[in-house]
């Protein structure tokens, strides 16, 4: 398997990403990038990271056979519909999203007859900087990637995809997108929301940053995520909005069981719900060392 | 400053790592020890960090110049009733519980007029596992410790108190017992029981082992603190249980905001209420950093 031309629609973190792991790979014979800045785009071929640096989106995607989508969720319906007059037949299209609902109803909207030619991916992977300049071809390495293929994708695509996404050292994951919405609704998407409000939640606080300074390891880790990128959140959470709500409701109930336990001081009850929690949390540990390599995340 | 005689009441990782530590700092001459436990007290011998061990708390303690309570906070005011008739005047008594005011209590209601010998203290330390088998000298080597000292407390005891905790490397402050509470329900306490509920939560649902499968390095941050011992942080919820409540409701209040901007699709607001608490955790992760060397925690 080797494309002869790949476009890079979005030359960020891991639209860069993906064609350095690409090119080390020798997957890839050329590589065509288009970003809407300036810039960027020039700083992608500067940096080797593209061949060609493209002033508009049909001219990446003309001959392409492997286009990967990689812009800001909020984009997506609009590129998706300057990259379809320009694709060829047969080309295998995907994106990077970290909610797959939206991306495919707008792919439905905009695809037409090479909607088969789609592969909605999810490669769980990142860093806590954004930019072309961060963009390294280990960055897929030893992660998970998420494919919520449509009835529509072709099995030609959807062969190929697993075999780009595992030649840059993922572990690939078939989904329904469905599926793939509600798994990170709860595992997280909640977690970023219950750390921001958790930030939040003291800083309303007179002494809020008395306390702040005080703060340990415990707080230092559970908060970690809580520092994330506030555009690329407001997209991911409004992306996913009915799930969301919902693991916020199943949390809610959880809170108030402790909540509960505490204003009635049954310490017993309260013990035996901190005891679930420790138990589930120790034996996912392991299993995620050892089945995943997540351990090993930056 | 040489002590004479440790007594360290209840031999795990808390007591053991400070006599390790004093004695690596040649600090003290003799160490006595006393668990419930003969077989842990045994071993706390045999591993040399005891150099006696005590079957009953008043032999530990005869003739000590410095007493360390290191037991579940449950045991504190049976320990202190314990201790009290054995103590001389002018020794420097200090516990290492995660919550200060219940303490506090315990002392004011146990001690007598040797209140003036106790400094109560908090070391910001530990470790995923317990026992005497984990003890180090190193445990509270750049950690801060907290002492809460009382109007009663002895200048020389409170002297004595944060040169022994610099001299195992701790960096020391002071509050009120009330101050550290507040403190430690806001940035310890709260966390950890988000972290249990999130956990719950997810576990509640049909889908729950499945969600936890896929989840990945930020889940696995944003949960650790869900896999504490359950014993222990009954007892800190309960101890704490009133700063605890205020500050649930402090996070349900914002949790609400961040709901309802999602339900209401105020993408604006969602954005700035993110925003808020991703440059708070931002900036307070580098002040940390630089000024404390919490991030060299393990």
């Amino acid at each position: 398997m080797t494309f002869q031309k790949l476009a890079v629609i979005g030359c960020g973190l891991m639209g860069g990403s993906f064609a350095l792991g690409l090119k080390q790979a020798g997957l890839v014979k050329f590589i065509a990038g288009f970003s809407a800045s300036e810039k960027t785009r020039q700083r992608a071929q500067q940096l080797q990271v593209i061949d060609m640096a493209c002033d508009n989106v049909a001219q990446a995607v003309q001959g392409a056979d492997l286009v990967l989508l990689a812009v800001p969720v909020s984009a997506t319906r609009q590129s998706l519909e300057a990259i379809v007059p320009a694709m060829s037949a047969n080309v295998l299209l995907m994106d990077v999203g970290s909610t797959k609902c939206d991306v495919v109803a707008a792919a439905r909207e905009t695809l037409g007859e090479r909607l088969s030619c789609f592969v909605p991916a999810h490669p769980i992977a990142g860093k806590e900087v954004a930019g072309i300049d961060h963009a390294e071809g280990d960055l897929y390495k030893n992660r998970r990637t998420i494919l919520t293929p449509l009835p529509e994708t072709g099995a030609t695509q959807m062969g190929q995809a697993q075999a780009v996404w595992q030649a840059l050292g993922s572990t690939v994951f078939t989904m329904t997108p469905e599926a793939h919405d509600a798994t990170f609704a709860a595992v997280s998407h909640l977690p970023h929301l219950l750390a921001f409000a958790a930030v939040n939640g003291l800083m309303a606080q007179t002494e809020g940053a008395d306390f702040l300074r005080m703060a340990g390891p415990g707080f230092r880790d559970f908060s970690r995520i809580a520092g994330s990128d506030p555009a690329v959140w407001r997209d991911i959470l409004s992306a996913n909005q009915t799930e969301v709500l919902s693991q916020i409701t199943h949390f809610k109930k959880a809170l108030a069981q402790l909540e509960d336990t505490l204003k009635n001081q049954d310490t017993q009850a309260l013990q035996s719900l901190i005891a679930q929690a420790s138990q589930v949390r120790s034996a996912w540990k392991l299993q995620a060392t050892d089945a995943s390599n997540l351990a090993s995340d930056a």
